[in-house]
């Protein structure tokens, strides 16, 4: 029931791509994520999910069109529809999806596949 | 697909306590919402909502405490707690919650109960 400061959250860590989950409800996550750089293509055949900007510039990149985004845009991934995210600078990012999502989707197992459920 | 621009979607409207639904996901649904006064003592017995601050100061109010924040701070309300809402001066605000939630709860529908689904 306690508040929680985003700006303390992304103070805590400094990795990119690991996402840290600080609410959980109706079988959902909020989580903070630091990227920069260029995540592997994959998709969710299940799940939708959505990445909001908090700081800096992201952008989802589809086969066909780039979603580009900068603090206070949003966007949500529809299931089953292949992308990636990227950043030429650090970026800081508010994901929203379903618990227990793998990060990298279909895409074979990686460096940038993260643990689950990680807390911060 | 197209990416969402909050302060956008806040401009587009000035009424109070009218959450806006601007994007669905995974059997939730994410909402715009100014609010200014103090809603109605209300709980949700079988779902959480989640409030994140975009401008201003906001209130989750409980019996026996009260949450304070301010831009970038975000509190989950757990299933069946009484609470309410409130900000001194008009305030924006973020909310993730599943679809078809009624905004009073089991509070007797009023002034204050909304529309759902209602887009922008």
């Amino acid at each position: 029931m306690d508040k929680i400061t985003l700006d303390d959250k992304f103070s805590l860590f400094t990795e990119h791509w690991r996402p840290k989950v600080v609410a959980a409800l109706n079988g959902q996550e909020v989580k903070v994520v630091k990227v920069q750089g260029v995540f592997p293509w994959h998709r969710h055949t299940d799940i939708e999910e959505m990445f909001l900007v908090w700081r800096g510039r992201f952008r989802v990149e589809y086969r066909d069109r780039v979603i580009d985004m900068g603090p206070g845009e949003m966007c949500v991934v529809p299931r089953g529809v292949e992308h990636r995210t990227a950043a030429d600078e650090e970026a800081e990012i508010l994901v929203f999806e379903p618990s227990d999502v793998v990060n990298t989707g279909d895409a074979p197992v990686s460096e940038y596949t993260a643990p689950n459920n990680a807390g911060i």
